[in-house]
């Protein structure tokens, strides 16, 4: 049989791990999964035969090097920082290693070393980065092969709750991280290029230049955009590209909502409140509003932010009980962000009937004998329950399927290697298609403006 | 004679030079001036008999110590970090030492050694810190010997062009580091306490919430929140006071105006602009604004921020010569906030005949026999020219006058000090009104709003 070992088996694992046991009798397969919590680890293999469960600490250097070299293709699914322990590992006894995260430097750097042991080092192949990557690049080469060239990309992807389980005015629970969601956008201003210009849009202002997407049977989405959207180009070679952009996906709505605790100044996250502990909600909220001998922290914050009582802002802002004063905050030392996290989460919090849903939209501007033409490329992925979430689907099946295919010799480019090349992402969207992600491709009319 | 060293030769020690020359013969002073540059050094001693100019590293810890052996009292002008080595060597060497800086932590632990060795480290008696420490701890000592309890404090001070120099819209011209004033409020929201309630101020909000102040004889400025005001509640006792406020002034409109910038996202200094060199004022505006196909840059600056063409912010920003597309930032790998500050020396540079101007205003509130009081504090300083500018006059004179002081034994109190003691501000202050900086009191209508 040929051995895989699943490191980490956290809510991301859970359809990667369906999928290996489900094939295992006709791959020929035993899994080893492990976890530091070798119950979480128990839980994930559903006493599958050709399964295994321990407990697994990648800093415990023995027990790392001991179930590697007895892999034959080694899948982190671990935060990505800790990857790089695991992958020199892999190098040096000659295992496969698969995962879901960026490449850091650390990971390039073992590029040659991988190639001179013939393995492979799979890395962004899961949601986005990963789909992504798969699917543009898919449209991008057939574009190319009729001789077409690339003059517009925009790539745009979200975690969503599904329509079903959509009952809030925000149109929006937390369907992965809290953190980074209050989090996004920061650290700097958001960075692409359109119509040939580089474009810098300041955090302050992010959530207020956003752009319309429509989805078939779905509706209209809106989009802000992703902190770098040029690295992409190198990548996907569209240096040429006259636009070069990459947004996250939301509901209309709620960007414009959001906007409002970045003007208060409650998504910073490098200082402390003072005394967060013992505070309300309301006092929260004051924290941020100029004092005032009579007006109510209600009106200040209409006022200050000149929200209208009949605006539906007002309602979203209304509805997250951000203004009751009998809710504490109970978090020591806490940063806005932090308190923000928490209220959110009283709202926000997928319930156990709630579905998530998984929203993609590449729009490919092109330019092929004297025209100028362009393909958009949406999928839309709804979660079955929440084990099996769109999330965990889309983040790792791609995982999975590429594991089965290296094992098997399908995919044997050596090296630290991403899913760009055809001989990669043509089996594993055909594959994903059974699993219900699907790309719908249209011809629309060149979004772009310049003559080209 | 008595020795003093002067380590720094720079802007900020010319008026302090000058004030120890000419005391020279009746305080028996000797005085020796360091600079890296001896040419500056000299130049600041005017050949005066009672004066020697020498290079000065202070990172060459041989003529370091020599000549901090050879003075009786040190005055570091370096910049802050670079105080501490000479710190060190003068609590060994059992010399005063005198600077106009914050007390940082690293000087703060040579507090208990210094008061062994009898000797006085006096920080942060310049301009602010240190003109603002002495005027108002000697406003809340008359009121707390009253039997008064402050119930508010407010603090506001700010370098600007003289009103016989003031010939642009913005009222206003680099009188200090350039760098510092594009770079003000950034790091973190701006903190105080109004009304017994905390306060945070995000960036980006911070120069939209301005508190007017009216100057006899000067007419209206604004202030702006400084980014931490509570630190000196304990320095001054003002645990029990409600509110506790420090801002930086500005002559009114400033901050409006300057909010364009903030709002654009040409203030921020933490990433880089690419292929900056050969950008064009105009091409640098544009990156921070939308794409748009026919409308100029102008048009889209107006929409996005809502500027009328006929507001006076508009005239403001083309005084600047922004919107230039001939001139050429002429940077490499600049930040915004650098080119930013390149742009405004164009039009912001204080002119061979300009004259600068410090503003300071205390606003101390107080109950006492059952009744609420204040007491406003102002001091306006005009600069006699680009030497012995406002400046450099009120940074440099209490330095040099505390110095003198200690030397005569009118200063005792040894270890790491600043100037909030009577001993200390009492005898400064008066001999400071000698060199016109003088500070009115008005008894005001009490600011505050809440029944103490």
């Amino acid at each position: 049989m040929r051995k895989i070992l699943i490191i980490g088996a956290g809510r991301s694992a859970s359809s990667l791990i369906k999928y290996l046991l489900d094939k295992s009798e006709a791959e020929n397969l035993f899994v080893t999964i492990g976890d530091l919590s070798e119950e979480l680890a128990r839980k994930k293999t559903n006493n599958h035969k050709n399964s295994r469960a321990i407990a697994f600490d990648v800093f415990n250097e023995e027990d790392r090097k001991r179930e590697i070299q007895n892999a034959d293709l080694v899948i982190s699914m671990l935060p990505a920082h800790m990857h790089i322990e695991v992958a020199k590992d892999c190098v040096a006894f000659k295992k496969h290693m698969v995962t879901a995260s960026y490449i850091s430097d650390e990971m390039q750097a073992l590029d040659e070393e991988a190639k001179a042991n013939n393995i492979v080092l799979m890395n962004e192949i899961g949601l986005d980065p990963g789909i992504d990557h798969m699917s543009a690049m898919k449209i991008m080469d057939e574009i190319r092969e009729q001789g077409g060239k690339i003059k517009l990309f925009e790539s745009f992807c979200g975690g969503l709750v599904a329509p079903e389980s959509d009952d809030n005015l925000w149109n929006y629970k937390f369907t992965w991280n809290p953190r980074n969601v209050v989090l996004a956008g920061q650290g700097g201003a958001a960075k692409f290029i359109q119509e040939g210009t580089y474009k810098y849009i300041p955090y302050h202002k992010l959530f207020r230049r956003t752009e319309f997407l429509d989805v078939e049977g779905f509706g209209r989405f809106e989009a802000y955009a992703n902190r770098d959207s040029l690295k992409y180009r190198e990548v996907y070679g569209l240096e040429d590209a006259k636009t070069c952009y990459r947004g996250t996906i939301r509901r209309v709505g709620y960007s414009k909502a959001w906007d409002v605790f970045v003007q208060l100044g409650m998504t910073d996250d490098t200082y402390i409140i003072d005394d967060s502990e013992h505070m309300s909600y309301r006092q929260f909220v004051n924290l941020f509003l100029p004092y005032h001998p009579t007006d109510s922290v209600d009106i200040k914050l209409r006022l200050q932010l000149k929200i209208d009582q009949d605006d539906i802002i007002w309602d979203k802002i209304v509805e997250l009980d951000i203004l009751n004063n009998e809710k504490i905050v109970g978090l020591k030392n806490a940063t806005p962000a932090q308190i923000l996290e928490k209220i959110l989460s009283d709202k926000w919090t997928l319930q156990p009937e709630d579905k998530d849903m998984i929203v993609m939209y590449h729009k490919i501007g092109y330019k092929i004998n004297g025209e100028k033409k362009q393909i958009d490329s949406t999928m839309v992925c709804i979660g079955d329950d929440q084990t099996y979430t769109a999330m965990a689907k889309t983040v790792g099946l791609p995982v999975a399927i590429a594991a089965v295919k290296i094992l098997n010799g399908d995919i044997t480019s050596p090296g630290v290697q991403l899913p760009t090349s055809k001989e990669v992402y043509q089996p594993i969207l055909k594959e994903l298609e059974e699993y219900g992600v699907i790309f719908n491709e249209y011809d629309v009319p060149y979004l772009g403006y310049k003559n080209l």
